[in-house]
């Protein structure tokens, strides 16, 4: 049977004509955003053993700790051990959360060169978390962005709540545009917009990136997808089309209990470099050590990996990396 | 401070002018393609309720059994006994899979109404499982293909390893597009398109799909993802983005063993729902009533659901539902 062959042109030129980023960073969040959320605390050698190996897989970004009150964060108690006792490779930036004043002196006695603050969009996330609306949540890191800047430390912003918040629900885009502003107005050299409870979609993400994009140009966003909904690879996904170029994401997706119902953990790194290198994207990230941290620090946690792409990496050189499962 | 609005059109063009389907129709593969990859044989009686109650749910599309050798799946040996004991819902419709003439006929004697054909884009996948090419075993179809047109049974063909093979590896999008035309041409009313192992992304699942489009037209194809690799539902989006408006997956991501390494589960029917609905696309499935079956089936397998949705949901009214985990 003879039959003409369709040429679906538009179609074709939506696949092709996609204006996606030829590079993406990775902003790996695991040891900071990952390790906080779980049970397990690890000790501060372990730690810095995580983060040498991550440097030796070609992230040029590695958030390193936090400098906030042990009493809320006991995870992130050894700070300064930590982040004094890892390797500094050349070109990757070590970044580490800094709340307030007190939190930036902390990080910049122990030489810090990049720091991060971060403010919700939700008014509610904010008053239960901070005691005051998420406008004046912003307005008090002022004082941290000036020290900063005086000292030459860069500043990166992150926004949580962008598309629902536990206790507010929805989160409308216009909120989560005024917070990236004031962010952006500030002087935060990126700002990292995050999902924090993983209930976004395609269709939200656009929403509220259409908003955003308004006042803050693509190539200054991050995204930072939680999987909770198993959504986050769509996500990321939708915002490349935007031209953003930077990811956060968490090795193995450290920072959720897989047998919790409803558990928030991060996007899994292995997955999003797996899906970026198909698509011809470059990240520099070498997939297959990066696979093997994974499973380094998921043996330490004594927890299976979240990532799909770890679970199913056949590695026959390493049986004894097997067992992790 | 004060700064002119940026206006991205092209960013923002891209986002509303995506043409995606306004409705998606899924078709559930759970109770065949799920159950005869778990190692748990469920008795008939537990498979009639469960096909029952996905038929409650809004499914339009429910895939029940199949009818193949007991030998070489034993989990689909009672396929009269279930067929013959399910409701027929008006509207609903309830397809079982037929590899030839034999299996064709035994379909007929209980009544069936639609039957699918499965060929595979890869050859090495053809010999070693049919023990012929590619081309061979789409021809074996055609006498089954008159036999069910002769007797109103409308037939839908799947393609098996659409861009990779576990024994061939990657798949070039011209195997996949010959194949495929084959099935079309023979009568098949829709080729449901299957990434068997899970390994596509949206940059070869795009190639595919560009080559495919130029023989079929959109609305006459279905994508069939496996999450092995965590891409699933970012590949399911791109699917969309092609005009293509049928997605194949199994609730609750029945098929794949949490546990195993590299175990290829379908995609979770919940986790696409969520998704499409998120972003306004309808599919008549009421997602809580998915939800409760999902974990009804789950229980029976005793196993955790792999959906990330049905995991996460919260359910105050059902908390007899909440120990599936």
């Amino acid at each position: 049977m003879l039959r003409p062959i369709f040429n679906h042109t538009l179609n074709r030129a939506y696949a092709t004509a996609q204006r996606l980023p030829s590079h993406v960073r990775i902003v790996e969040v695991g040891p900071r955003d990952g390790l906080q959320n779980e049970k397990k605390l690890l000790p501060a050698d372990v730690k810095i053993s995580f983060i040498d190996q991550l440097s030796e897989t070609g992230l040029q970004t590695i958030e390193v700790t936090s400098f906030v009150s042990p009493k809320w964060v006991p995870q992130m108690a050894d700070n300064a051990e930590v982040y004094s006792g890892i390797k500094k490779c050349p070109g990757i930036a070590y970044p580490v959360l800094t709340p307030n004043v007190k939190g930036l002196e902390s990080a910049m006695k122990i030489g810090a060169k990049e720091i991060a603050v971060f403010g919700a969009a939700s008014d509610a996330f904010s008053l239960k978390n901070v005691n005051c609306t998420a406008a004046e949540s912003i307005e008090r890191f002022r004082p941290v962005l000036e020290i900063a800047h005086k000292n030459d430390i860069k500043v990166r912003g992150y926004v949580s709540t962008v598309v629902g918040c536990p206790y507010q629900g929805p989160i409308k885009p216009v909120e989560v545009r005024k917070v990236v502003e004031a962010l952006y107005d500030m002087g935060c050299y990126e700002i990292s917009l995050g999902d924090t409870i993983g209930v976004g979609t395609p269709g939200t993400i656009s929403k509220m990136l259409d908003e955003v994009v308004r006042v803050v140009p693509p190539e200054k966003l991050a995204v930072h997808f939680h999987d909770t909904y198993g959504q986050a690879l769509a996500n990321v996904l939708t915002s490349l089309n935007y031209g953003i170029a930077v990811v956060d994401s968490s090795v193995s997706g450290l920072g959720g209990c897989p047998y919790a119902r409803g558990a928030s953990g991060n996007a899994a790194t292995e997955d999003i470099i797996y899906m970026l290198h198909g698509m011809g994207i470059e990240t520099g990230v070498n997939l297959e050590k990066l696979v093997l941290v994974g499973r380094f620090i998921c043996q330490k946690l004594g927890r299976m990996s979240e990532s799909k792409v770890n679970r199913a990496w056949k590695e026959p050189q390493s049986p004894k990396c097997d067992n992790q499962q």
